[in-house]
């Protein structure tokens, strides 16, 4: 899906295209049709059928587009020189962070996976492969921490960063240090300590928070 | 949303509607339009406007019908004589063993207020009324079970279902107990052992079941 063969004027064309399925999908849904995105885009319908196959295609394609996007604004930067343990919290609290932001619409390749109702759905598919890099990115850290199951603590981990965007959409209140709180929880029984960079030597298991309780 | 005021005749209609709009909303998205519903209901529009005033109020019905049977193939059975340990990881085990049953559909109040987009939908108070309901039962199980902070023990319990029931859409593939583990590890960590049933004594936390990873 990519458009490194397309002339300027169909690239522009097709971006403009992916810019507005992206916001109308993550705003209203992907049930949004096809004329609504032709129409905030500026673009006629014959043009986008002349670069997608479909809906389903234009779907998979904005989703892959924001993918970039949502790794910068979650990661943090390659060999920031803190700790495995400091990189893995780094995500959860940008997740805190940018819940409220988004209006509390949650995880957009969940969200999209959830509509798409099928597995085999090509934006399901997107979706799989980015979580399947968060998950990688976790374990490498893991694994540099020292943690006893890098494999398990990443799934883990994983799973923690969905049920906390899942959360914020139902509450639609902000987190209030929980999505942190666990990832730190999960980390300590893990093995992962603040001191241990490269899982060289013992890592140090810190105590678990005592967190105080947010009214919800 | 009752219907105890309903005649016979109308009591009727609106449960095929009902019924039928859950099984339309769950299998397609919580956009499927009324008629649609009615066809699948064998119900006219005529008749559906006279029992409800809208569509965002069949989904919100739709919803809180599902509730009590989405309770019962999750919950243990109130005084089934288990731990709270036991109860709690209960709902992890009914969840692990639901979503394969279910098509990796995920959790419908989850799916509902990803998809209604806003927490001021009618449907999407249905979804927030039922987590804090399961909330309650974790907050209630972990206080029995003589957790430190069954507040926070509580929250982080439902974090870890609504992302298991998350990972599970997006993988569509079995969680092979990795709910179950992450859920007794959190109660490792709040100090919930498994011989503990009513909060009295010490509480004789378990280790951190190693568990093998699956290939995903």
């Amino acid at each position: 899906m990519g458009n490194q063969t397309l002339p300027a004027g169909a690239a522009s064309t097709r971006a403009r295209l992916l810019d507005a399925a992206a916001k109308l999908f993550h705003e209203q849904g992907i049930h949004v049709g096809v004329d609504a995105v032709c129409r905030e885009a500026g673009v006629s319908k014959r043009s986008m059928y002349q670069l997608f196959a479909g809906k389903d295609d234009l779907v998979a394609a904005s989703l892959e587009r924001s993918a970039p996007g949502f790794s910068a604004a979650l990661l943090p930067a390659p060999d920031d020189g803190r700790s495995p343990r400091e990189r893995i919290l780094h995500v959860f609290e940008r997740l805190e962070h940018l819940e409220p932001m988004q209006d509390f619409l949650g995880c957009p390749f969940v969200a999209t996976a959830v509509q798409a109702k099928s597995p085999d759905h090509p934006a399901s598919v997107i979706a799989r492969r980015h979580k399947d890099g968060l998950t990688d990115f976790f374990r490498h850290e893991a694994h540099r921490g020292g943690a006893r199951d890098p494999e398990l603590l990443a799934r883990q981990l994983t799973m923690v960063f969905d049920g906390a965007s899942a959360r914020s959409v139902v509450q639609a209140h902000e987190l209030d240090g929980l999505a942190v709180t666990t990832a730190g929880a999960l980390m300590d029984i893990a093995g992962i300590g603040s001191s241990s960079p490269d899982g060289d030597g013992a890592p140090v298991p810190r105590a678990a928070q005592p967190a105080t309780s947010p009214p919800r």
